[in-house]
């Protein structure tokens, strides 16, 4: 069998994107190990070889999600971008993730499930705050958003309105207006934080 | 025993209010007509005599919570409102709904959960996001926000932005600062309008 010659490395990350594409598309609840082995061709051993219980597999998915660039940071192989620049490449990064990433949007799926897996996973939004605030701060040393803001409180809300904007682009056109929404959201988010040539950004 | 005298509406209702507790708590998948029977002080068989199946339960209360004031429309006691003063009262009417009635928050996890539930649940979002377009445009008549407005989209963004609002607020404190997040989040989308006299209205 092909599959058995895979280097273990290898049959690990098959395995991870079979469990993302089935948690992406039935959720915690409807993916089981059986189902995960089936799909990347392989035997329900092996895969329980690599994770032992199905909540091992969505941790091991949320945990490379969250410590990947977009969540925390700006877009790991970018040239580096500081202030705005970086919130609005950060803000884009994460939407083309959701979309064309499965084990972002399993990862996604698996935290807004939470209740259902047996295992602690990490919270999310919070790091994702975190960086936005100091890029907000950053901003304002660089004089591209006016001195006062309350930059924790502004960068809540970012990620607030993102999230909200990807949950209904979802439920109402499986994410194919969310580019489209992403940019009217930056628009008006940046506007609204009174960014010095807005124009420049967009 | 007191609960056989109940009459069938009455004991209907205290059903569904168990229903609703459970599934607010436990999720659609971690609810039984069992447990709704013994948390309703009732037997099985009382439950099914009223709703055949969970999915049943499910759709009741979903239906109950849509139809109600605050998602389709404004809040049904308060005087009649419009424009912008009826956009804040229906968003603010929501937010306090979440918070305070059960059932609501049922109905949210559950449309949230839909992919769970052998019954087709209306869509979230659509009849807010048509009232909400529709009261811009009479605010526009009344001159409280400038020409010009592509009143559909702006009312997609509003109702996205709460959607985040609330589901970052529950997550991260259990919605206990909703009501204060709620607040800043119209005192920055009604400035992103350009409502005229903005204070009159917060």
């Amino acid at each position: 069998m092909a599959t058995s010659d895979a280097r273990p490395t290898e049959m690990r990350e098959r395995i991870l994107t079979a469990a993302a594409i089935e948690f992406a598309d039935r959720g915690y609840a409807g993916t089981s190990i059986g189902l995960v082995a089936e799909k990347s061709g392989t035997g329900k051993g092996l895969v329980q070889y690599h994770f032992k219980a199905k909540s091992d597999l969505a941790l091991a998915l949320v945990h490379a999600s969250f410590s990947k660039a977009p969540f925390a940071n700006v877009l790991g192989d970018a040239r580096p971008a500081h202030g705005i620049e970086a919130i609005v490449a950060s803000i884009r990064g994460v939407a083309g993730a959701f979309r064309d990433d499965v084990r972002v949007r399993a990862s996604v799926r698996l935290v807004r499930e939470y209740h259902l897996i047996e295992a602690t996973l990490p919270t999310p939004y919070v790091g994702w705050i975190t960086r936005i605030g100091m890029l907000l701060r950053e901003a304002e040393v660089a004089g591209e958003v006016p001195g006062g803001l309350d930059h924790d409180r502004e960068a809540w809300h970012l990620v607030a309105y993102f999230s909200g904007v990807q949950e209904v682009s979802n439920r109402l056109t499986e994410r194919e207006d969310l580019p489209e929404r992403i940019e009217e959201m930056l628009a008006r988010s940046l506007a609204a934080l009174g960014v010095v040539n807005l124009e420049a950004f967009l």
